[in-house]
């Protein structure tokens, strides 16, 4: 015989849904699923000392009725002993200021609630009823939409409640201080006949009308019409899909550690006051097998357009065969106003038809330290380096004219985007620790007197122009070679290398990206 | 307007379907299908050299109507100018040789023509004539089969022709010498709709009544009914499921790498005469994801059992739960007579109810050179070492009983099992190059004059007192410790460090294992 008891134990301690002793609230609709499941921890409370908290919201869409699914919860809340909360939200009306459907606005209040709640009484678990079948429902609902690997995977047991859930303004009007909590599914393996079954031997009398606010159009045609015709193909279709969520759910953790591996050697994100830009290292983008490059330029969308639920799929596949195949220069639509293009060095992801923010140096390319002296170095871009004849302050963060066509650029940059121990591609760009050299930055030809300590070769002072011959600078540059200097001295021999005490290092919190460019016309 | 030669060109170029110059065996029923692709590719075999060469396969159940189509296609040939060949075979006979369906037995005699065919004109291409619309029938079958993302990736643009094509009696009369060809689908993204419309156009005239012979009765009903019904919930359902697949596809690549690199991690294959059996590192495979680990059970069981299709996914499932909750000794049942069981340090996979082949030791942990000391060492298993008192030949391979209740086994292990550079976890085990070594091994204490040649030290010889006096081995044990002795010298100091000479390498072939056992009654 199933013992749904032992399932539903054995569920939660398989997949970590609850924690000994924590706070947990609990989502009830006040239909079978939530009260099966607010018996049933109830009935485990004792033992995991549980601390549970019921949570109810009326949606404000059904009148007296909904007003007496409310009671009904607060009622059956009392007569366990515990504590509870009724909100209220005006769906209509949050559908109609959002542009919202009906559901998806009702979706949206009632994870908000939920949230508020699992803040005010210092919870960090949420447990919702869903059952077996709603996970069959959601499985062939992503299958009809061709979600991929992600949708087909359905809810999972275990979810932080994604920003998502709570709509667009959830970023205006964080429901929480620090972190979301999670959105945990006790009864996701067990299919709906059992949890009536339970209802009916506990003497539950669940409250039925409220698919209306529950399920959504769609999803009630799937449980009415179309899984029913699907029985005939496969009389056990219902456990076939839920095993498939099961199964598709490990295989999706797999490629999505893949992808986050991929992106964290391949990509940078570049900071603008457009929400960013996301470069991929080009010739490491296109040796990768093509699940991962879809992988990384929907992971780019995604980071550029947190909010996006749907890409199209057409866009994105275009996309990539063009990003394989194509050249510089060219430029494939993605979405919400996203597109990638192909640079030098670079696949970049940005604003459609806007010029790169960052220059195709941008993507680094981890080497090992000290890095050669580049080829061109001395002759600088189109010839000769920004030679000075005196000190110049900069603008920090800003841009600075340096004459002769140069000028110097600093951009203040988020410490994820440059990992530890990273140089630049471009000789003429460093990344500093902004804390270490401070926001007082100078340009100046060197002084009598000047040390040096270069990066990567363990704390070794040395006097600079015992450096710059190290380097083999000719003698007639070193004069006027442009450093840059900061609170401690030295921070980077312009086009060489950067100081030691200056390097962007594990504890670096903020970067400077600093840059010497000449002109060509860029600000015409 | 949809071109579909251009469409057709760009995916055998994107997928690398056909190499220029070569020969490719083209299957064609004479549907409209292989007819539209024999067409395309006798447009395109001009500019890339393509030597095509037809094959039809009559399958003996349709009487005359089989024989008029036979007549069709090597008309059509002739006409075209190409050579082919037109096959017969007695399907019925075969599907009730091997208790197959029609269907099941048609596709086996299919493929197997096609590869002879291709090994006698000495092609390794075979081009087939599935559309976009079969793949969505695919999908949709694997979907209500749950098969998992293997099957939900539906068929792939090329693929090896694998042997359970060629059904289970394949390898028992392989088809070809050294290799299988590919299959390669060039029309696999091109609606049926399309294919229609183009030989509407080319005046192609294609027989149709092929039904009974190229699709099953289940695809029929997908084909005529449900996909009609499901185009109700998704007009777009075909195209969303040709996507699915090509995304799903890429996925998968990325999920089976995965699969891979752990397996070559953690999984070693022991040879037995029963089809061998399968080991993963224990404590390896616990800390893998949950994906990974029902990848690497699935896998063992597809190396155990090549010819088994569908994998029970109920006792998976049971078996991963076991494998991750359970203690030592615990066994589940896998499938085709497999089971899993929960050794100390390893998951043994083999034959139902029969003990491990290979000892619980068998798992290497593989770790840096040199190993360090273990604790225990110089007291054995229980307390003092094997020391010897005089030589002691040994049976290789086999067992050879020391005296003070210790034994010598050596067992002869296939090159694949242990990686060069490893060692056994127990100290007094070792794996050693059976050829460098040879067959004729002693184990005796030392003698004056010894020198060892120790593993992960670069080559360096050294007396053997010296690198006693190096390892810590306490002066009392020196005199009487056990050194296996081989056709080169000391290969082994026993307990301690094998020697470069007879480590087993990149270039090992056979492997002795040799172990020193204290007997604890295991011969009862």
């Amino acid at each position: 015989m199933f013992d749904l008891r032992t399932a539903v134990r054995q569920y939660i301690r398989r997949y970590d849904l609850l924690q000994r002793g924590e706070a947990v609230v609990v989502g009830v609709s006040g239909g079978p699923d939530s009260l099966c499941l607010l018996h049933l921890l109830h009935a485990l409370a004792g033992e995991m000392a549980l601390r549970l908290h019921v949570a109810h919201l009326n949606h404000g869409l059904r009148g007296a009725e909904a007003d007496a699914d409310a009671e009904f919860v607060a009622g059956y809340a009392a007569a366990l002993g515990l504590p509870y909360t009724i909100g209220r939200a005006a769906v209509a009306a949050l559908a109609e200021a959002g542009r919202l459907s009906l559901e998806e606005a009702a979706r949206q209040a009632r994870y908000r609630f939920l949230a508020e709640v699992a803040r005010s009484v210092g919870a960090e678990t949420i447990a919702v009823g869903h059952n077996a079948d709603d996970q069959a429902e959601t499985v062939l609902m992503h299958f009809l939409r061709g979600s991929g690997l992600s949708g087909l995977r359905g809810m999972l047991p275990k979810t932080p409640l994604g920003e998502y859930r709570l709509g667009e303004d959830a970023a205006a009007a964080p429901v929480s201080g620090s972190h979301l909590p999670y959105i945990v599914r006790p009864l996701l393996a067990i299919p709906r006949r059992e949890i009536a079954l339970y209802c009916a031997e506990h003497g539950l009398q669940p409250r039925f009308d409220l698919s209306n606010e529950d399920t959504t159009f769609f999803r009630n045609r799937l449980r009415h019409e179309l899984l029913p015709i699907l029985e005939r193909y496969n009389p056990a279709i219902r456990e076939i899909l839920t095993h498939t969520a099961a199964v598709l759910a490990g295989d999706h953790q797999i490629v999505h550690s893949a992808i986050e591996d991929a992106w964290s050697r391949y990509a940078r994100v570049y900071p603008t006051p457009e929400g960013g830009e996301v470069y991929f290292d080009l010739p490491a983008w296109r040796a990768l097998p093509l699940g991962l490059q879809r992988g990384l330029l929907r992971a780019a969308i995604h980071r550029l357009r947190a909010n996006l639920r749907n890409i199209n799929w057409e866009h994105v596949e275009r996309a990539v065969w063009l990003c394989r195949e194509g050249t510089t220069g060219q430029k494939a639509t993605l979405a919400a106003g996203l597109e990638v293009e192909i640079g030098y060095r670079a696949l970049r992801v940005g604003p459609e038809g806007s010029p790169p923010a960052a220059p195709d140096w941008f993507i680094p390319h981890p080497g090992p330290h000290p890095r050669p002296l580049p080829q061109n170095w001395g002759r600088g871009r189109g010839g000769g380096g920004p030679l000075l004849a005196g000190p110049r302050p900069l603008l920090v963060p800003g841009r600075t004219d340096l004459g002769e066509g140069w000028r110097a650029e600093i951009i203040a940059a988020d410490r994820r985007v440059v990992p530890a121990g990273l140089t630049a591609a471009d000789p003429w760009t460093a990344f500093l620790d902004a804390r270490a050299v401070g926001a007082e930055l100078t340009l100046r030809p060197r002084l009598p007197g000047d040390r040096f300590q270069p990066q990567g070769m363990a704390g070794h002072h040395m006097k600079l122009n015992e450096f710059m011959i190290n380097v083999k600078l000719p003698k007639a540059l070193r004069e006027r070679w442009p450093l840059l200097v900061g609170a401690g001295g030295i921070a980077w021999v312009c086009g060489l290398r950067v100081a030691a005490w200056a390097a962007v290092t594990a504890h670096t919190e903020a970067i400077w990206i600093v840059k010497l460019v000449r002109g060509e016309g860029e600000e015409a």
